[in-house]
């Protein structure tokens, strides 16, 4: 086994050498573009390190990685066309550097494209990473459709809000680490396994970034804090302050997501007081603790050697322990 | 064997058997609408009789003409978008009907669920299908950039509008044939031949498309006549009609093409009079009738029964003797 940082090292020296800016240059450079934007690599790392703790050697899971990473980048191409975002990771978005059909066409090609990086597997492998893949992006499709169609829904429920992030994000980063065990040919029930604690992470990550949208450290982390409040999404945090509120406070805090007002300032503060005093702060953070214990107790299930539950049990307290 | 129209029937029986329209209904409606919009199923069509052409019920090929008519689909949804066309094949187009966010994601649905398709199939089938989808998808990709970039470039030249026109049109006729001599399991060679004969017939359409744009019967043509002609695109026509006229009609086409005129009618008559004086007209009747040829030629290298040779030679001359 290696440390994260070794396997990203290994990811981004993988991706380094692939040639991706091919003829026509409108279509290939984007890709290239987003591809080497940059972010933490985190689903092509659990890919890798999956294999290993499979015991098998990460390089045979580099292609897997690659697709998912590709995939990854495919949605985010669209998904900021989607949201009119102008800024992916601190730089200019796809539609934005380009226009919005690069945009579409690029991402087209992306999704194509994470396919082919199977191909370098014997057809049994080549089929189970396929079929998990084409399920698991039909699932990420829903999930954006779920949350698109929850901006103009007022009864929106928290098991259909967790559906929505377990499809948007948990879903790949599960998808992800049963990659790591096909290619290491490991028991079905082993890959179950590492599928479900990957789903139970992916969403305890997913209600994590909720809870630091609105309580994060601005210094570290890395988008605006406060931005779900400025758009009035209806995160975890959200639905609880709502469930958990008197009907004054569930007015107030209707009203204020209303409201587009200028003054973000006040509005995020008002809010956050809200998700304090209703207890939605702590529920939320509960919430995460679920999870995060939820992703532990199938790793107990596992069978593998103590050190490599060890280690993914260190990797999920690194990544749930984070205050960025 | 069986007739064409027979094949049209069972295609789309089989469609009208699947399951498309689920949850979330936004995502799915759109796909059920446009699937079941009509057409000609030409695709599909072509890799139920390739499988039989080979020895094998169609019936084993259902899947596989399902994807490619899926991905048909796909592509005609986001190049609609990137178009902005209201209108397909008479009705609403996807993003009118609904709106460009919901084009997008269904359309990235569709390509998806057109792999899914594929997982029917044995594991080596399955990886041969898929590969050669994948492929072929990204040449459709690579086609459409060209397409797009060839608007605003005015020195294409012809063999780059055949490699467009090959890309974007004939690679998917040709694979949608491939695809039923792999899953009849025939020799290699006769899957390349079968891939080359649909190229070339791919080709003859496409250019027999661009001749029928100007010089087709309005009553049967289902598009506007002219319609290339008012958007001033470089087709093969204008491309050769360049190519054959001295400076002056060179500089009165260049002048009609600049020119984004109310009065289309007469704009059309007189591009249409420079097709035909440069002989530019004949010489795209030439060509169709080369790569029809072709087509036919690669067919005698074929190892299968004289009826079945004469079975796809008639639907060659069909294809091609096509007047709408």
């Amino acid at each position: 086994m290696h440390a994260i940082h070794q396997y990203q090292e290994f990811f981004i020296t993988y991706l380094e050498s692939q040639t991706i800016n091919k003829k026509p240059e409108n279509l290939y450079a984007p890709i290239d573009y987003i591809l080497r934007l940059g972010g933490k690599r985190m689903r092509p790392v659990l890919t890798l390190m999956t294999a290993e703790v499979f015991n098998t050697d990460y390089k045979e899971a580099l292609p897997a990685a690659m697709a998912v990473e590709v995939f990854h980048n495919f949605s985010l191409v669209h998904d900021d066309i989607m949201d009119d975002a102008p800024l992916r990771r601190g730089s200019q978005t796809v539609h934005e550097k380009w226009n919005i059909n690069t945009g579409i066409l690029s991402g087209d090609a992306m999704l194509i494209l994470a396919y082919q990086y199977f191909e370098q597997y014997e057809p049994t492998v080549f089929r189970d990473l396929a079929k998990l893949f084409s399920k698991t992006a039909l699932e990420v499709c829903e999930g954006q459709q779920w949350d698109v169609d929850f901006e103009t829904r007022k009864d929106v429920t928290i098991p259909e809000y967790l559906k929505m992030i377990e499809y948007k994000t948990a879903v790949l980063v599960a998808a992800a680490m049963k990659m790591g065990a096909i290619i290491a040919k490991t028991s079905e029930e082993n890959a179950n396994l590492i599928y479900d604690f990957g789903l139970h992470l992916g969403l305890a990550f997913q209600l994590q970034d909720d809870y630091l949208d609105a309580f994060g450290d601005p210094e570290t982390f890395g988008k605006q804090v406060g931005g779900d409040i400025i758009e009035n999404k209806k995160t975890y945090l959200y639905l609880k302050a709502v469930e958990f509120s008197n009907a004054n406070q569930a007015q107030q805090l209707n009203d204020l997501f209303e409201n587009h007002s200028n003054d973000n300032t006040t509005k995020i503060e008002e809010v956050k007081t809200i998700f304090n005093q209703s207890g939605a702060a702590i529920a939320t953070q509960d919430a995460i603790k679920e999870y995060t214990f939820k992703a532990f107790e199938t790793l107990e299930k596992m069978n593998i050697e103590p050190d490599k539950k060890a280690m993914l049990r260190t990797f999920g307290e690194n990544l749930m322990g984070r205050e960025v």
